[in-house]
């Protein structure tokens, strides 16, 4: 049991501790006349007690009280008049009440990368939210090898201030991996290791901005909402472009003017389709006219199931094309490792814009991962995975089959998500809330658009962290749904 | 010795290795025709070998190469024509060019944090930057111990898309050093972790903004270039505001009319004085009655010598004051581990900001790190690291006492660097490359001023990562570049 001793005034004023943990006596006598300070226990102009006099309360010796009343007189809590003795300062900030007032509560705030619309209070049980790799799958066996061969042979100096765009050795075993998986063609030099994808869009945007107004961004319409947000906090305007079955209109990019077009060429970000071969020529040749950059987001380009990926725009046209790469499907979103593949003569302004981010990314993951690619680990991880995922793929397309009748799984077999087609359009709101009622997690297609509309025909599917049985009970969830809200 | 084969047509269009290292023939075949339109060896219109030609040529099946056809013809290399053939694409973009052209150098941009007239090419054997703590002691067995502790137990939705502002735990436990060794006041709820300071300035303006102009902030003078460069590059008006030997001028703030002011009480960087009681109320006040936002960068507050540091301003005002710290100067700036401790009602703004900016900071340094402070082994870290920089700093006041005539070491006996104040102004520049010649970094204060003299009469000298002998031995080498300037 802690022992105490206070002063024993009229009041209490301060209490010590000395049990073996407690703080030096000095510190908590610093503290404890903060506080009486801070809660107005001593106020403005309150004359404290004679150091002699507080010290003999407290049984500690008077030297500790002097020391403790110049240390406050210094960082301005107390003042001292000569002759007359130590003063709470009379011109004191208000009472700042900081400590009590706050709530005692920490929220935690909505996920992002999810329209506000479809966004649930809490998660249901099954839950197709997009975008997230299986989490349980994270090697965390390998990731721990990775960090101790990192530990042990990263020398001292990459510790300090270093290259904004990060190590260099990662970026040397990405250029090879992305030439290898991607057919992207860069130096490591042109690599810039970033947070997520949602940082380098606002890098991208602050690097780009000029005395013209704003930098107009052109993006896919069905989109991520968050990357549109994301967009306009950077300053950027943003333009929807409508996408069709073969992937986003280039005429309408053309005529959007855009001074860059954010696209995902591979697996169209939510609906699944690939950017015809045609629009791809045609988008390259309009960046190449009027020097505008195309943003590949290339976010999911790892998973594909019926074929070999098709390559990266960048190959086509590296001069008009920041390639955007992440972990964040493939490892977790929480590493926050990401890279982007820039154009020779835009490199300078996007290394200065990371620079002045936040002076590059953390290099211990860094090294980490650079030797989780070395060691073939990350390759295999990315193989099982993609087996994984083809599994939950097919017994998504079999689940829908069965269960919901004139239905279909659109897109190309890829990715962590699927577009499933409704047999007819329903109010949204209502599906997602009926969904909701038997514990399924649904995001309708028309959250996606830049003008939802009311009603939806598809609904946005992620898979990519349930299993098998459990995207089965989904989709029986989600068919009973749609018979609830018709 | 790789066994090769190839196409023997008058030119060698493709060649394929069957090595137990090689990709598979399929994605040889892909590359080598992707490389060989990329580089000029087949052109816009030209005539791919019929599909059994090339597969004889190569001794591959003719499956393989049709495959190989439609892939590129999906990515747009090339086009089939019925009953023509396959052609490379005619309307394909400028010849990119981007793999040859790119110089093959990668250079390393300089260090930041230092002056641009102060930079040096190299580093010189025995450099005083200031700004760095000595990375030779990072603790790597602790820092490897604590992050096997966080993958054994992080739950997996840790690895996903989370709280922008941070971990909980470490939040939690931040809040708890932050009170018990600098007095701060907050609850976890109002830590927001970010990538240095770098990041945290960039935030803050961001989460100022208004309609009513460019955010207008305040930065001492002399100060670090960098901060203010980085301001700028936030949107930021910079006004500086001189410093005397009590700390900032309040008067001169309040004067600025800023919205921020960043300020560094416990040790004004570079110059090393503390700011005074009646200062700190002045300006605590002042943020009070104009709403204005006091930046507190208390980067290097763990190093004090001779007495207990000043705590922070932050607890006087929480209302009005940014609380600012770093493992930059206790563990290494390479972690860009760093939080803010933002006022209640400016919150939410900078948690978006935050959002916006990268999404979070990566979670598992942030969990290793709240591991070390729970296992005491941060404490014990700057334990030993105050003892050592005392060591040091110690060794540099009594090399400039012995080889400095007329010199003194000003500023508190705080932090990794100190102000040497010559026995009289030097030419800034003379000065630098004199001893520079001598294989010794020294750092003119007037590099540091917002409008920079070309004359010094002060040097800032980091002996953070500098042992005791090279401490003495650069103040000699010091000593006699000033008689070669003199």
């Amino acid at each position: 049991m802690p022992v105490e001793e206070s002063n024993r005034g009229p009041e209490v004023l301060l209490a010590v501790r000395r049990t073996a943990d407690a703080p030096p006596l000095g510190a908590q006598v610093e503290a404890g006349l903060r506080a009486a300070v801070r809660d107005g226990r001593l106020r403005p102009g309150d004359r404290l007690p004679p150091s002699r006099t507080l010290a003999r309360d407290l049984g500690v010796s008077r030297r500790l009280v002097v020391d403790a009343y110049d240390q406050l007189v210094a960082e301005a809590w107390l003042e001292a008049r000569v002759g007359a003795g130590t003063f709470v300062r009379r011109a004191l900030p208000a009472h700042p009440d900081g400590a009590r007032a706050a709530p005692p509560d920490d929220p935690v705030p909505a996920p992002t990368g999810v329209p506000a619309t479809a966004r649930p209070d809490g998660r249901p049980r099954i839950d197709f939210f997009p975008g997230h790799p299986d989490l349980a799958a994270f090697p965390r066996a390998d990731w721990q090898r990775a960090t101790r061969a990192a530990l042990r042979e990263l020398p001292d100096a990459a510790l300090g201030y270093a290259d904004p765009r990060g190590l260099r050795e990662l970026r040397v075993a990405l250029a090879a991996l992305l030439a290898r998986t991607r057919g992207v063609v860069c130096r490591p030099g042109q690599i810039v290791l970033c947070q997520g994808v949602v940082q380098a869009l606002g890098l991208l945007v602050r690097a780009t901005g000029g005395p013209g107004g704003p930098v107009r961004v052109a993006v896919e319409d069905p989109y991520l909402h968050e990357h549109r947000d994301v967009l306009h906090h950077a300053g950027a305007e943003v333009v929807p472009v409508p996408v069709d079955e073969l992937g986003v209109r280039d005429e309408a990019v053309a005529a959007a003017r855009p001074d860059l077009a954010l696209v995902t060429p591979a697996h169209q970000c939510p609906t699944g389709v690939v950017l015809a071969a045609g629009r791809r020529v045609a988008l390259a040749r309009w960046a190449e006219r009027h020097d505008a950059l195309l943003v590949e987001d290339d976010y999911d380009a790892e998973y594909r199931y019926d074929r070999a990926p098709v390559a990266a725009l960048q190959a086509l046209a590296p001069r008009q094309v920041v390639y955007l790469g992440s972990t964040s499907k493939t490892l977790a979103p929480g590493l926050r490792l990401a890279w982007m593949v820039v154009p020779e003569d835009r490199l300078a302004a996007v290394v200065q814009a990371k620079r002045y981010a936040d002076g590059g990314s953390p290099v211990l993951e860094q090294a980490a991962f650079a030797r989780l690619l070395a060691a073939g680990a990350y390759d295999r991880h990315v193989r099982a995975a993609r087996r994984r995922q083809r599994g939950r793929r097919d017994a998504l397309v079999a689940a829908v089959a069965r269960e919901l009748d004139g239905a279909r799984v659109d897109g190309v077999a890829a990715g962590l998500h699927a577009l499933v087609r409704l047999p007819a359009a329903v109010d949204a709101a209502a599906l997602v809330a009926a969904a909701r009622a038997r514990d399924v997690g649904v995001y309708p297609l028309s959250a996606y658009r830049a003008d939802p509309p009311a009603k939806t025909a598809a609904v946005v599917l992620g898979y990519g962290a349930l299993g098998e049985a459990a995207i089965a009970q989904g989709v029986r969830g989600l068919a009973a749904a749609l018979r609830d809200v018709r």
